[in-house]
Formats: C-alpha cells, structure tokens, sequence
C-alpha cells in the first residue's frame, strides 16, 4: 500500500485531496477506486484511506503506526565524506532509528561549511523522508548536524544508555552495555574515516558516554553506525 | 598494521620478499626497518613479519587470525542490481562472513548472462579481497554465482541453521530461530528487490530453510543481508 506524509491527518470519515508532491505521487499510481493508501503524519499516528474516484480520499481512523519500533535509538556520526553520509541516512532510517546527528571530529576529512549546509540538510532530510516511505516508518528521523563534537557530546550523553564505538577499545561490548539494564533512548556515536584522537575518547567517558568495541573486525565508518543500530534492534526484539 | 593475502606462509624464522601487487603495495607505504606487516594466508591463519630493510622481511609464528568469528556465516542473495551486489559483497566481508552466494529468483530484475559472469566473479572476489585487508580478516570470503534457485536452496539447506527472510512473514523471527539451539553454520538468504514470489518460499520451506521476519520495516534488498548478518554477529558474540 502506497504511503504518504502529510502535516496532519484528516478526521476519520472526511473526504480530502492531496496536494503538492503526495498530490502527483498519487496520480503516478493510477489509483483505482476503493484502492488503499496510508496517510502518515511523520510522527508515528496513520490512518488507511480509500480513494473515491478523481482526486478524492476517504479518511480512516488513525491509530499508531506499526512500523515504529518501541526504542529510541539515535545515531550521532562524526561527518564522513558526503555520499556516506547519504548512505547511512537512507540505511539508519530504514532499520529504524529516530534521528541522525552528524556533528566534526579532529580527523573529520569533510566539513560542509556553514553556507552549503542548510541545502544540504534539506538534501538529507528528504534522504530520510523518501527512506521512511519506502520501508513503512511512521516516522520521519530528523537530520541534524551540530557545530562541534562537545556539542554532541553533550546531546547524546542525554540517551538512557549513550555509547561510543572505539576500534581501540577492546574489552567492553556492545552486548555488555545493552544487558546491564533497561532503557529506552540510546544514542550510537561512531568516527569518521579517521576515527577519533585518544583525548577525544577521555573527553566522550567525561562526558558519560560508555566506550564499546564493535567486535575483532575493523568496520569502515558507514558500516559501523548501521551494524550497531542493527544489533541494537535485534536486541531489542525489533529485528 | 598493514595487511597482506599471501598464498602460503613463510616458515617462522625465514627471511622472504613480497611479490606481484604485494610488493608494490609495500613500496607504496615506505616501511622503514624494524617496521611490522601481517601475512594472512585467507584461511585464517597468519603471521607478524619484520622489515628488515631493502625488499627483505624476516617471518614470525604462525597462527589463528585473531579476526574471524567463531561461526561461519554464508550470505545467500538472489541477485539484485549490479553496485548494490557489489555493496553486500564489501560490507558483508566487514561483517565477518565466510562467503557470499548469489544465484537468480523469478522476480530478479538483474541476472548476468554466462559470458559477463567470470570477469564479474573476478571483479567481486577483488572487492572481497581489498574488504577483507582493510577489515583485518583472516580468511578472504568466496564470492560465488549459481546457475538456479533449487541450487541455491540445496546448498543453503546445509548449514545448520538455514534462514530465509520474507517481506509477508509475520511471525517467526529470527531471534526465535536462533535461540531455538546452537549452530556453528548459517545460511542468510535474502531476495532480490522484486521479492520472492509465494511458490518460492514454499520451495525454500520444503528444502528444509526456516522463513523469517526481519522486523516490521521493510528493508531494501541490499539492506536486509547485512541487518540479518550483523544481528547473527551481535547474537554470536562477534559485534
């Protein structure tokens, strides 16, 4: 079934009309009367509607939508070159994270500059809507850049359970931070290509995030963020 | 420390030289004396050597590569369009797996004909290759094509755990199917980006493959691989 967000949602039994980009979507589609779509407002409530004919849609009863997985799971990257970075968008967004920060390291290759940002975070930002449709979120992941690492620090030690991956770090794991308790928000920090400087671990642990390996295998840095969202929600009984 | 795929390793003790794209790829690094490499036969078996200067390198001890997982894990893909076969091909020998199968289904809207195949093969197990020194595996993953989907069933159907993943499956996960007992061999086979067609996945069952959910997003085809991959290795203990 066809999927399109909108601003907000019709009330049930009200017959309405797409406008904009979800208005020629629809007429790609070449609906058939009584044919179904889903109408998603990008905050997890959708309602299945069925088209009446010409441009018109019957609104249903909204409700949650299924696709959201229970966790909050936000993936926070350094900024990798800019195709990575798209790939982890669209990848994130699929296996269902809540929001994807990117944010400079010290080793950081690419830094999009102040001016060219804001188009490319509408870039990005479709990146995920586009993603959100295809794999039937309810949610739209935000995308967000921030000016500094402390900066993001700071926001992701806010999660129940805020991690960094460190190709250095050894001992503790993934899996021992997930068993030590229960929690709802976590946050997945992860480096750019060239990971991150010795002083800027100390200043993540200040900062009260848990430093974890990804295992005896050195992950490039746009696999890393998306094998441990995927292990998060495997774990978490949503994969 | 850099990495290099040899055929055989030297005896412990002997001084050697590197040869073919080897030896220009250590001219490219300008090791300086004292400076170590890792030779790793692809077989999981490796050794420390020293540089002692010139194109001569003295031999350490051989033993098991630290880098590969306890568990062999085949990715099984029906073939999807040619760069995101390439994608899966990279990041799943990242992920640690053994080696990467993909063969046609009905809905496959890539197929390779006979005579593009070798040179592709060739082209896929370079990729293998270049993922496995840059990820510190011990063994290069195979990289094979086959003629049919029956082919394809029989040969997964004998891992322990044979696995395949459907859009329309709603109840078994494959949390379920792992926690149901120990296996050291997996077969992960997903299908291409039109899916697999309703007679088919009654012909995986009847070759004894378990058909599993991998959540309630529905992930593109070069996603699901290695989502089910990395959740195999975070349950293994290997992430």
């Amino acid at each position: 079934m066809a999927r399109f967000f909108v601003e907000t949602l019709p009330e049930a039994g009200a017959t309405f009309r797409l406008d904009g980009e979800n208005a020629k979507h629809a007429k790609v589609l070449r609906l058939r009367p009584d044919e179904e779509i889903t109408l998603c407002d990008g905050a997890a409530r959708e309602c299945v509607c069925r088209f009446l004919g010409g441009e018109d849609f019957l609104a249903g009863e909204a409700a949650g939508s299924p696709g959201e997985p229970a966790i909050s799971a936000a993936v926070y990257l350094a900024f990798p070159k800019a195709d990575k970075l798209e790939h982890v968008i669209q990848k994130a967004t699929e296996l269902g994270a809540t929001e994807i920060v990117a944010f400079p390291t010290r080793f950081c290759v690419s830094r999009p500059d102040e001016k060219s940002l804001k188009n490319k975070l509408e870039r990005w930002q479709k990146i995920a809507q586009s993603a959100a449709e295809q794999s039937r979120r309810g949610r739209i992941p935000a995308v967000r850049a921030l000016p500094s690492y402390a900066a993001a620090l700071k926001e992701a030690a806010q999660a129940e359970l805020p991690i960094l991956f460190y190709e250095n770090e050894k001992s503790r794991t993934l899996r021992a931070a997930i068993e030590a308790g229960p929690f709802r928000t976590v946050s997945l920090m992860t480096g750019a290509e060239g990971g991150f400087a010795e002083d800027e671990i100390a200043q993540a642990e200040a900062a009260g995030l848990q430093i974890c390996t990804l295992g005896a295998r050195i992950l490039r840095c746009e696999t890393a963020p998306l094998a441990a969202l995927s292990a998060l929600m495997y774990a978490a009984g949503e994969l």
